[in-house]
């Protein structure tokens, strides 16, 4: 059973490496290496594996589910421009998959323990682009 | 190559464990158990897995497929209370995770023959909180 | 200048007029009659209309717009049963239409002041059905 | 009879009136006002009123109006930093209301002839928060 | 009061004036003029003024609602070949402007009574494109 | 990692196999088999996996993605009469399943190379039905 707890936020980002130059950051990002920054509303989607308790129903508490989002994601990230303001951005390239790394590693210590575990974190950049990982295998 | 159509429907439930106290259930569910009764548009997505045919080009007829739907889940469940009229949420609470379960039940004697598998159903309770339920493993 | 923010409560109502009897309001309501309810995901968006403050930038204060929609419709219809929990519902009819306007009515003081009108309320039954109420004229 | 086609572009913005200091923009704008910038996924609908051409059967060129949007909004907006390096918003805070009127001015002449005229520009900061500009009256 | 319902149909149409020539037809209608046709999932929203009856708080039945749309637009027109099978549309150019006008034709006299007046028809070609009609005024 | 981006195609279709006869193509697919065709807004979620580059910070270029689909699917298969002009549509039903799977062979050559490889197409015909083809196993 997977259960799939969805939340928005909004940031801005610049996508260029900091050990490439401009040019060569140009070449791979095209306008999103604009050194200004652009902006999404991100859509995370995070999918919790474990039985439905069989006293309560549930996979997992909604309402906790709730606050590990707000506190390791929500609260960090909204309104934020992602270099410059949230770890580890100041050096790796906040693109769409290394942004969902980085919500899988604050979303799994805070969600795993004997009945559920973190199985994928969705993010959408904008409707018509999305990463799923699932962690290391 | 799966195939998979929606549906919706409108019910309501209490989230309330009948061998709970009042107080341990409004611990648990919160807001959502309170005994009147709240609803929901619930979406209903039915993935079922197979080849297609080889003469049809289907894996499976998409008019069956809609009256098994219709038949099965949204004629019994639309415009009810699941609590009080719909089995077996009179002794079992209506979580999204137990209605999924009791969803893919209902479904699997109906969908699956020799060339279909029932392989997922997924339940929305809202457009942010969603359960994928693909049976025991 | 029109600024519109929308919300979302999940209830349940029954569609049937106490002054009628059950097969009357079954007739006119069909299944929504059904004496122990039903529930819906409503999605409420409320339109105030002004000219943009021209120091703020901003028709009317988002934040306090959204306390407005909170404390007078999401808070206390959020898993409600209308026509047991919320007035005038015991007596009214909670169709679509008489919800907007009693949505109309719980707002209007709340927003209305020298800069700003109300101007719309928009609610949504399902994603297929929805009402406009803008008030008498 | 009016046209509408809607568009997206992914922007930043800090909303603080340079006039003001950093306490009282923070007091108005909250963590919008984050000097940093966060961003959106802009969605905007112009809306064109006309008569349907007797022979041609439409109010606009469609490939025309998509030419227009992208020339006078999406190219000059999408993957900008609004307050550094879009006019007037140097200047102007870039709050929903006061981009909408900027769109606005930078369509109308390029719309407006015989037959058409600008009717509204509808701009989505995100799914839950719109606003309409219809111009001046 | 304006009451909104939504439904969906699938067609297949081809943008050419009969009365202009190939050349003239690609010109203005682009791929659009591909004889061969090409289709869409409209989606009509039909929108009803009225009061709301004292009685059973509604503006129009939802059902009968849905009856005249189904008779008088989805069954003539879903799965068909507008330019081919469904009238006027042999010698009126298809485009979503003359569509949604010949829909509010046919919807006009069977919504329009004592206490209801059809209000608009909105339709959408795509999710990124539709029109209003609200009749000659 | 995977990464997902979509894509959208306006086309027409007959749903009926060239070697059956009519009556048994309209027994099998209902108004699909209507020989005129009928049309849809088609959806296309294009799956790529693979790990992020360690440089880059992507699973795949995102323009080159974007190319590959319009030039692969969208350019050919856009405005078209699928049975009639896009092969081998005029031998093969194209049903929604076997619509999936050329999308599959003709995207896969274009996409797989050392570090990614293509994992799912999914394809809408409307917002309630849509298929998943992850190749031969």
């Amino acid at each position: 059973m997977l259960l799939t707890r969805k939340a928005e936020f909004s940031a801005s980002h610049v996508c260029a490496n900091p050990a490439l130059d401009d040019a060569e950051n140009r070449r791979i990002y095209g306008a999103a290496s604009n050194p200004n920054g652009h902006g999404h509303n991100y859509v995370v989607e995070v999918t919790v594996e474990g039985d439905a308790d069989p006293v309560t129903g549930m996979v997992f508490d909604l309402r906790e589910l709730k606050e590990i989002l707000n506190r390791e994601v929500i609260e960090p990230m909204d309104h934020r421009f992602l270099n410059r303001e949230v770890a580890p951005f100041d050096r790796v390239v906040p693109t769409t998959e290394n942004l969902a790394m980085e919500i899988w590693r604050r979303l799994r210590p805070a969600i795993e323990r004997d009945h559920a575990r973190l199985k994928n974190v969705r993010l959408y950049e904008t409707a018509d682009l999305f990463v799923d990982y699932g962690g290391e295998r």
